[in-house]
């Protein structure tokens, strides 16, 4: 098993990539070809102990940031996230994980790769916590003006990963909606209803924004506008919660009191606060999707995995294991046939009345 | 100053909505003509002391009830809330209040009271709780698909809102998108960018998930589908963060301890848990919008708050009074003047690329 790693890519690229490509290498027993500039991937790599480890170089000359414009990838031939993609088509690494910037990323998996036969838009999903566990959402960013095609195929592929990667075996699917009845919905929605019901999915209706912390679907489907603002603000909202609290406290005398008497108060219940902090620790890197090893591009003719920007050294470990993951359960191949039997086929005439600009 | 209620509104009427009325009618001095059925409204008025108050009985026959189906506002025109919006338009009521079926309030304040001139759509707006205090979000669900024209008269209407309601000189405004960048947005929102920016509002650009409760804007203009999942996802997330935490105390061996160690724990720092209620209690409040008082119609010829249909007693007060501050700073002639300023005039012929179904 081969999952090549973009090295130049993320905020603290290269350090913390190489460093979870080392990690990666050793716990999964696997070859994690780094793609970069030789030099600075060399002077990594001999911060840690490789023993043993297959962390092969393979160059490229040159690298997309975080700041530039997505048109950067078609320019730079020769920058990792296009050298890490291609190596992909090739059949030179199973799959290929990248904590650049994320368009980037998507841009170069599709030049360089390409669609699923069938898949109209590739789609970034995104596991999100939910009471019961956790479930999957998509298009978190990836297209912004969909169809209702497009979200038919979105079921679809997050159907098939969450069957996949989390072994459920008829994953229910709904769609994110202004309301949990039938007739609720923008046009969209409703008009992607009919296709979820005759899709032979796990179709479940409609699910509203309490709907998803809740876990009432396994998947949730939407389009790259509404999901991205979805998640965002949920992570957000955990930030803001807790600075809230503190304000709140702040604000009344009563709170005023509470929060003088917090001092000794916590110092009383210092054992469950420190022992209480990894949990916290967990609840807060939940909604930071670095955490479950990135965002899946999904209806790319390869594993591609868009880890997060700020990814640390775990995330980035967690984002090859899920790469891998999606190889040895054969992700791409399963939608490949999946997207064959989807009804459906007559959408795209009637779906020009949608705004296709991508 | 008469505000009109109705008495048949919401999950727990006539009992809440009288009480409600009973306690506004007492503290703000006003008049609270009851709307429904006058043997039930009699019967609830009679539990309470209701020397000196104003709070005359107007009869309607007929209920919307929560489960109807919108077509009931048109079907029954002796409606509570058809009987109401009437008084609106008849200056018989200064302004209305219900907390019964939200799409139904909004269908009969449309059918009975009408829009302000220029005003192509209503849009329903809500105060959303951030870091340093509060904004302002629409729609929240009132048109489920816009035009760039829209949300450029969500915005004045939000921002007239802001400033007569909450006395902010020029309110920030601010256009929900999936990006901070100006490219980035669907196209309703790149489309609404330069008509934004020539109104003369004090536009700030895109704001993202993340950016709503970190308060970056005073005015988060948006779509009715993204809004709703917007503020449902926050009332969701609030309850959620709670069981997850304690779901992700039992995963743990770690965890579990705390757990064990959290009861003396609690018990030691029991006065501040006790003195944080309060402030607790006030956070999760805050993610209600019925403790705002309500969510504002705006748009209609003539003040309409569609009360939370949970709305509890002071859920009703507080939609009583500030349907009486929105009389008082005269929001509603301020938006008849605003208007009529606005740019983008040419913009209905262009907007006829989106779907306009309502």
């Amino acid at each position: 098993m081969r999952i090549a790693l973009d090295a130049m890519g993320g905020d603290r690229a290269p350090a913390v990539p190489v460093a979870g490509a080392v990690q990666a290498a050793r716990l999964y027993g696997i070859e994690v070809p780094l793609v970069g500039r030789p030099e600075v991937i060399q002077a990594e790599l001999a911060k840690h102990d490789t023993r043993g480890l297959s962390l092969p170089i393979v160059p490229a000359s040159q690298v997309v940031e975080m700041t530039d414009h997505v048109d950067a990838v078609r320019a730079r031939k020769d920058a990792s996230m296009n050298v890490g993609a291609r190596l992909v088509r090739r059949g030179e690494a199973d799959g290929f994980v990248s904590a650049g910037h994320s368009g980037a990323v998507m841009a170069a998996a599709l030049f360089n790769i390409g669609r699923i036969p069938g898949i109209k838009r590739p789609a970034l999903g995104t596991v999100y916590p939910t009471i019961p566990g956790h479930c999957f959402v998509l298009d978190v960013g990836a297209n912004t003006e969909c169809t209702p095609l497009y979200l038919l195929q979105f079921a679809l592929m997050g159907s098939i990963f969450m069957e996949k990667i989390y072994g459920l075996p008829r994953p229910t699917v709904a769609l994110l909606s202004n309301g949990e009845e039938e007739d609720k919905g923008n046009l969209l929605v409703r008009q992607a209803t009919p296709l979820l019901k005759a899709s032979g999915l796990n179709f479940i209706g409609n699910a509203e924004g309490k709907d998803v912390p809740k876990g009432l679907a396994d998947v949730i489907v939407t389009d790259g506008f509404s999901g991205n603002v979805l998640i965002k603000l949920s992570e957000g909202l955990v930030v803001a919660l807790g600075l809230i609290i503190v304000n709140e406290l702040k604000a009344g005398v009563v709170g005023k009191l509470a929060l003088l008497l917090a001092v000794p108060g916590a110092i009383l219940a210092l054992p469950t606060l420190l022992l209480s902090l990894p949990a916290l620790r967990r609840i807060v890197r939940r909604f930071y999707y670095a955490e479950f090893g990135g965002a899946h591009l999904l209806g790319v003719n390869g594993p591609v995995v868009v880890a997060h920007g700020r990814s640390n050294v775990k995330a980035i470990q967690n984002a090859i294991r899920v790469c891998k993951e999606s190889v040895e359960r054969d992700v791409v191949g399963t939608i490949r046939e999946g997207v064959k039997d989807l009804p459906g086929g007559e959408w795209p005439q009637r779906a020009s009345q949608y705004v296709d600009h991508i």
